[in-house]
């Protein structure tokens, strides 16, 4: 019996009177946690609402509804709960530190841009890199020190050595770093240096690592798999969400399907699929997509057009010296080519472009 | 031994000097004639090439050389050749005729927009929306009048009726016309009423239609079937362009894919990727791939950020009387923000919106 | 509000008691005719079910309800009708006449195996590959006179020549032969001289050219499209079965996904979805999925033991001369093995082999 | 510089002359050492080859074609090497130990069937499905102690709970068990209990985990990831092989396509695509990719048909009370006839069923 209710995933939801007082909201946050679930308060302008989640299947409705100040217990019936809109309907906005001690907001009115190398090589190119596109606008550092590689005998990243070199390349520039954790092992490793811990597209559904994320108190940047539907990148999120860590960023990085022109389908339609679902910020990689230099200013320009709340794209001044996707890599002229039409755009679509830290 | 060569479809381009005088060209294109193969001239602005089609595998290169005024003799690889931009670097800019004898350019510097309805229902249905996509700067009227249907059972169009109505809209505002032929039987009757002949997707591969609306006259709208590379998309213009028709204008919209929070999923690195290998004009209908209202807006603005030479929308004001795809189609204040987008966009993507007729 | 009913496709399933008499069946006949809709009597061994399709939507079930000799009233609400089990649960089994007058049975106990050259290239290469494959024990010769081709610079079959091949080879022979109809244009004459009438996987969903293969009196292979689902096949089916032709055949041929290593996927599921929700029988052609010779073999053996009612696939003597697709073409060695490999699984899968004609 | 040897992956085959002694194998060994590189020898029936793995980009040809017994030195090209025929041409042959000392044998002539419940539920629950399929003939008993799950709130197994109670069943049924490590977190635990560690499609392309496996000392079922190409399954394979497992069994268990009568689609002519360029066992998991019940039986007898070394079936004897995926187990006299078929189809495809252990 219990079998059914674990295979039909519920979440609960209840919605407090608006003049509810905190000391409501608490009672109610204890008699969840009384009976073995967890409690997700979520305080909006006019009334706050409390998710539950955990096995609560057996949980008559009930056991609240006769709590003072509650308004209403409604059943969820999604698979995905902490994530969607009707759960928590104002979009989140997540805020990356910066080390001068700003903020950077993704989700929010301002249109984000990730820039940097595929893989870091040495910090004499990473630097290189860093200062030219924070030069041309870019508002965060991308650059990976694990590179999960399909071969085995492909350059697989500098590893702590790489992180390092991002962590003295934030000094010297200012600008926040997005690194990717490949595995729970590097995990530590990784939180301790980046800003934003990625977790990338042949990750996504590793759970144990979703889970482990979840309690870095790091913002995350979750790719969605090749594979993947846009229910599935929710719930993946989800897991993340449910260990207390809300501020994740989802990344569109392209599907696999018959299409052979390029290297993934950029599926720009997941955009406004998640917006409509989900209260979390959504940002496009269109290098991983397209596979090719040529079509990432159009996919970029497309993505944001589209809705996306920034995009992340790879740029390489020497592509032909990369160690890894230099053929995908942005040159530094082209990379200023884009910010300038980011600028353009941004009005078009109701959004601003923040001046980068450090300028 | 036929085989082979038959198996190995090439093209031969001969690129005549820049002083070559008309008589010498003359004299190339009889010579091709005379070995049973088509010749196709390109004047081009300082010099002219004649690309060669047909069964040419064991024509000599030095049939050709030693004429005068011809520079050179190339034999092209890519299976597809008169639509490639290899073969004719320009863009080629459709002119779609206006009942009042002016013109609309597609794939010039203008953005085009085409809508109405799915299906023509009726003359009053047909009139009343076309009026109102107009008054809002829509170019072009779209309606079907046949529709493919994957059930028997579903409305398949009012028929030769439909054209008829068609062709009293246009004559009421002056806008005009694009309208599916599905199949040989009725291409005739589309080409008499209609302005630009609508090939779809579900045709795409249809070898005998494509023939026919190869040697129709009219601007032909080829969709990409929803299972096409982008290589199948323009070997199915290559027989339009074949049979003398250059007009051709492609349209994505949308693949089949596993995703399933869209009904199919608009591949807009697709529009990148023929305007690289191709010279002809593509445009966008983000409403059959998106399937749902919400989508079609953001997807319109992305396609035209991509570089789409224009954007096919459904408009219906009474959708839920549609006799077909009632969900997909805009209403007419939708459509409305639509265009302002348009015009917003448009010059951030280095493009203009004309003036539509009648207006 | 006819649109409505006509996106809500319907169908109406009328049971006659056990006892009704053959009267009673017209009289209901007679009714259904009388509203404008087609009726469909299907004799069972014990009762009589009478199908009606048709825009039934206003029609009252009462209407039938109190006629004498009727059961029960139906509706049916899969977009399918003709072709599913639940309106006519027995195996379709076709009948395709031999030349001497025999019949080879396709969907009861007998696996029948179909082969033959892609296309028809001369009439010895004809009859030599079919000689050879008919010792080997095929029971049916294939063969393309017209042949749908990607690039309009392929070779696209010898056309009515190719018929009149195919016509003395039967002669010769004894073998039915099976050839494609590309398009409504040559609909008759392939009609005129094939026993089964192919409709290809490109044509799937030419409508008009299914309409027409419902009213041409031979039975129908219909091949799946590389995009086509399952219940887009059926409906494509359906079209064929509501002009009044029962005898079709479906067969899966491989569709479209990301997979590299062959030329597409052939998905064996489809044989026991179709099993299960329809009556009629199916085929596999694993020569065009594959796309190599190697996996021909194997793959046919696969589709065998999946529940497929035969297979269809290319031999080729020469193959290195063939005019299409000859890296995919058994050799004759190759398909004796072949059928020896259909021999030894028939009884494990409770089928048998037939004798071949002729032999 | 170095990054383009990176991306270049290569190997080096050196082959020995048939002569070449023990000693002359060794000292090319431990020359190929002295450089930083990793050797591996590959007994064969007449001769030895010595694979060479590692940066050999700059490694001169040279430095071994002079050595005492060397014949000849090779650079393959292709992204895969140990797992290649090419590099090993004769077919591995896993040895799964049982309880009682003896082996089962995956990849020669034998058939080997593995079944068992989706996850592991309570000892009662496994002891008994056991018992059941080992009475029918089952070589291996499946079951999952930890259960990756797209839902963080959908039943994630017993854990290390369900590893005891597999080991215990092991004791009491002699089976054999096959079990997942779904992380590295877990892998020691799974591999003190587990006969054969079992890598999900989840999980393919996850290189910690993969690199651990391959130090782990047990034989490794690697399942292919739902959009992972056979390149690709390939080269997850080869991050195993290269840290000295060779026992690696791969898996199909179905891809992710638009089809939608069936979960996945069973890629079966992944099976001959493998089994041509890479020695590697291959079996075939109809359950997960079918989704229902009623499409493993002839599936699995289509993957045996096409030449998979085994099947891997989910069994439960009261699936409507499954924690998991209960509507796709076969009930236990669907297993019955499952073996039954299995008994009748080995002979045709030249294989042979072992008399399982314990009975």
């Amino acid at each position: 019996m219990i079998n059914r209710l674990a295979e039909t995933p519920k979440v609960m939801l209840i919605v407090m009177q608006m003049d509810a007082r905190p000391e409501h909201v608490e009672a109610v946050v204890r008699k969840i946690e009384a009976h073995g679930l967890k409690a997700h308060p979520i305080a909006g302008a006019q009334r706050t609402a409390i998710g539950i989640t955990g096995n609560i299947g057996m949980v008559e409705r009930g056991l609240f509804e006769s709590l003072p100040g509650v308004l209403e217990v409604i059943r969820v019936s999604h698979p995905y709960k902490l994530v969607s809109r009707e759960f928590k309907p104002p979009d989140t906005v997540v805020t990356v530190k910066t080390p001068a001690g700003g903020g950077i907001r993704i989700g929010g009115p301002d249109l984000v841009v990730i820039a940097g190398p595929c893989s870091v090589e040495s910090h004499e190119q990473t630097l290189r890199i860093a200062r030219r596109v924070q030069a041309a606008g870019a508002h965060m550092l991308r650059g990976g020190a694990f590179k999960p590689r399909t071969s085995p005998y492909s350059f697989q990243g500098l590893g702590c050595e790489g992180l390092e070199i991002l962590a003295r390349v934030r000094e010297e520039t200012g600008l926040p770093v997005v690194t990717e954790a490949t595995d729970i092992d590097v995990l530590d490793a990784v939180t301790e240096y980046a800003d934003v811990v990625q977790v990338g597209a042949r990750n996504m559904q590793n759970y144990t690592l979703l889970k482990r994320v979840g309690r870095c108190g790091r913002p995350v940047l979750l790719k969605r798999g090749m594979t993947a539907t846009v229910t599935e990148l929710l719930l993946s999120a989800e897991y993340i969400l449910d260990q207390g860590n809300p501020d994740v960023i989802l990344c569109e990085r392209g599907i696999r399907t018959f299409a052979d022109h390029s290297r993934n389908t950029l599926d720009l339609s997941a955009v406004p699929a998640v917006k409509r679902i989900s209260h979390l910020p959504i940002i496009a990689d269109p290098s991983h997509a397209a596979g090719e230099r040529a079509k990432v200013f159009p996919l970029s320009r497309a993505a944001v057009a589209v809705g996306a709340d920034g995009v992340m794209v790879e740029v390489h001044d020497r592509p032909e010296e990369a160690l890894s996707d230099g053929n995908q890599a942005l040159l530094p002229d082209e990379f200023d080519h884009l910010m300038e039409a980011m600028r353009q755009l941004a009005p078009v679509v109701d959004r601003s472009i923040p001046v980068p830290v450090g300028t």
